[in-house]
């Protein structure tokens, strides 16, 4: 640890050298969803590659059925540290509405703002913002050590924002040297408020299904036929309206099977937190949390499974009235998923509740769009701990330990193909307006992350490989 | 009645002219829906316009923001006769689609069929041939005895298939002359079966609504938001999920006030029908009737209020899968209503129930697209009752007397503007394909609509003024 206080030295006096690198990085439109931006976004990935040689790493990006994928390598100074895989990717969201833009995306402008300065620019956080926090904390140690405290393995994607769906494939063919890693390392999450860094160990999953309820064997005039045969809209709303029963509880029997209740302490960690309800709420036109009783609204959204309507339709939805029976009705629907359900079994859980559920003459189809587990990291872990130990060496206090309800694919690819947990560490804050017009990142967070960063490698080089 | 004999030889053996008119009639595209046509529809109006005025009536095609109407008149043999008027109308729907017509749709096509020979063309039952029905019965009665045994007017509009926008307006600036008329004589409905004549005199109504739910200010995603906000889709469904209640009745408070409960004669007569139930319902690839209880298939759908979704939507519903949670999410729905409901007190029940329902932070709105009573003509009535007795002495035996369990607009229209009971007699059978392609008339049936309107006239001309 006497080892960091140069290299933190060394990031603030290379700052300015590090922000002129990353509007470089910025100024490249690699729009992955944008078939016209395919060179650009290979363009992002060498410029990365550029970056890391330089640094040392032996970097190379990969081909793949999409975009490529970064990977880079660089042994650290003793062979007992341990071994860390760092994820990001090079990617961004497509900037449309254009004229919604006080700037051009893809020309960084430096503005100011309540907390200093911030850049404005598509991929300003998301996610190359946060890459540079790690690429100029490997840079800072190279600089003044000639050599990174852990061995370091680099992967950075450029189809994040159109899916990832190279990489389950890649983390597969690669699995026999990315596996030798200790952990892996996530920065593409936030921070809790611009003080306060975050941890995010707990992940919902997503079991998502379209439903169709078939009745008869064409639309039927609802007055010659209303009142004598099933009405399939009429059917799935009434099947769909019994998924919630009193406090909230989702009625599918077996729907809480695993679903492992929360601890007195983490309950008192997030109340600590004192999470601003009505500021989330007021942001979105509402002023009171609904859901199942007994949780707050944070552990609702953290800590228990959901069963939401995606999408509905049946019938007639024009303009005016038409006098219809639908011979179908269909709805989308997804429950987010919590460590310890089986997503599986939640499927056929549903499957039984329509099947008790059906009309004379109707019948049930399912389609599924995705099973996937809620995840949740161990806490008392060596390199989570020092994480949070290298995050409070800069920020002053220790990292609120936070989950998130909606889901981060790469944690579950990287536990499946893999078998690494993941450190969610990341400096983003909610409102940089991520694939929104105006994304920004604040300079702050930059650097405290480039600070963080260089800290955490200096803790987990502290821990036996 | 004595003179009624002659009249049915002269339909017999006038037959074939009485064809050959009606064909020329079916050449005619009068699609009132296509602008493009705009010019045929006026010359079916012009073409009947010269036949009546053939006949020895008053006739003339008044303009209308729409398209025109025929308002035709004779007075009877004696002052003392009752004055009858008749509805038809003379526009069809669109043809299309033309490749599923075995031959041209305004090419009349003469074919066997198991009643012997048919007419294939759009308007060949709905509602050209029902007019001719009427229209040769003037015809013969005229050639025998010179004139009509009843004062008779005749309104034949050209836009029923489009909405009879018109009709309303022009019922009420005609109401002085046209409410001296005894009854409503209207002819577009079917007889029961092709042996058995049938006089509608039930018709339900309908309240047509279109209702949305409004929650957050914006479509939210469901992993960031999912359990701890109120999700309009998820509450539509729950609410309107509770419209129906055990034994499939209408949940919403007051909702059966007024229904006024069947007969026992009346459940007797409509059992003595023997409905094909199975038929019916096997047509549309079912096997049960679902419905409320304690109804038979045929009372439920002539005697009872439904309440159907017509069409509910919100959220996602394209290809694969969004994690949002709508902001809102809407229905469209519908109560056929019967007699003696009151429309505006179900729409606002409607509303009490929605609003007993409302989500925190959520509020509903609604949009009423129509609202008419259910319509019970009295069966006893002496025209009514001269009605039958003329179908009988066609058809040999009595007809079935009959509900719909649509709405017939005019119905209601005859009641409100003029004052008017109708009596619903048609010569259509239920697979004549109306609004279809090969939509076909019997001749069979078109001969018998054409005596059984001879001989309803003379009996409604022994009925006192």
């Amino acid at each position: 640890m006497a080892k960091l206080g140069p290299v933190l030295a060394q990031i603030e006096t290379d700052f300015d050298a590090s922000l002129a690198r990353y509007i470089e990085f910025l100024r490249i439109p690699s729009i992955s969803t944008d078939p016209a931006c395919k060179d650009e976004v290979k363009r992002a990935g060498a410029w990365l590659e550029k970056e890391f040689r330089d640094l040392g790493f032996t970097a190379k990006l990969h081909d793949t059925p999409g975009h490529p994928i970064l990977l880079a390598h660089r042994e650290g100074a003793s062979p007992d540290a341990p071994h860390l895989l760092y994820y990001g990717h090079y990617d961004v969201q497509p900037p449309e509405p254009l004229e919604l833009w006080d700037s051009p995306p893809f020309e960084p402008t430096i503005v100011d703002g309540p907390h200093g300065k911030r850049v404005i620019a598509r991929g300003a956080v998301d996610d190359k913002g946060q890459v540079m926090t790690f690429l100029e904390a490997f840079r800072a140690w190279k600089a003044v050590h000639g050599a990174l405290p852990a061995h370091v393995t680099v992967l950075i994607e450029g189809e994040e924002e159109s899916g990832s769906e190279s990489l389950p494939g890649f983390l597969t063919a690669h699995a026999a040297s990315l596996s030798q890693a200790a952990a892996a390392i996530i920065t593409d999450t936030n921070s809790w408020d611009i003080d306060t860094p975050a941890i995010t160990y707990r992940l919902r999953g997503n079991v998502y299904v379209e439903v169709t309820l078939k009745g008869p064997s064409r639309d039927l005039h609802s007055g010659l036929y209303g009142g004598a045969v099933v009405n399939p809209v009429n059917a799935l709303a009434e099947t769909l309206g019994q998924l919630h029963g009193a406090h909230g509880r989702v009625q599918i029997p077996g729907f809480y099977d695993g679903v492992a209740e929360l601890s007195d302490s983490e309950r008192q960690a997030w109340a600590a937190l004192a999470f601003d309800e009505a500021a989330f709420l007021g942001e979105v036109g509402l002023t009171q949390s609904v859901g199942e009783a007994g949780y707050t609204l944070l552990e609702r959204l953290w800590a228990r499974p959901t069963c939401d309507l995606n999408g509905m339709w049946g019938g007639y939805t024009g303009p005016g009235s038409k006098t219809v029976i639908a011979s179908s009705a269909s709805a989308k629907l997804s429950f987010r998923t919590v460590p310890d359900q089986d997503p599986a079994k939640l499927v056929e859980a549903l499957e039984e509740f329509l099947g008790q559920r059906t009309p004379p003459d109707c019948s049930w189809s399912l389609e599924l769009f995705g099973a996937s587990a809620g995840i949740l990291v161990p806490e008392g872990g060596p390199l989570m701990q020092a994480a949070r130990s290298g995050l409070a060496d800069i920020y002053g206090k220790p990292p609120a330990m936070v989950g998130c309800g909606g889901s981060i694919p790469v944690v579950g690819h990287m536990k499946e193909k893999l078998g690494l947990d993941s450190i969610l560490v990341g400096f983003g804050l909610a409102d940089d307006r991520i694939h929104s017009p105006n994304e920004k990142f604040e300079l702050k967070c930059l650097k405290n992350g480039i600070l963080s960063h260089a800290a955490i490698l200096a803790r987990m080089g502290d821990v036996s490989a």
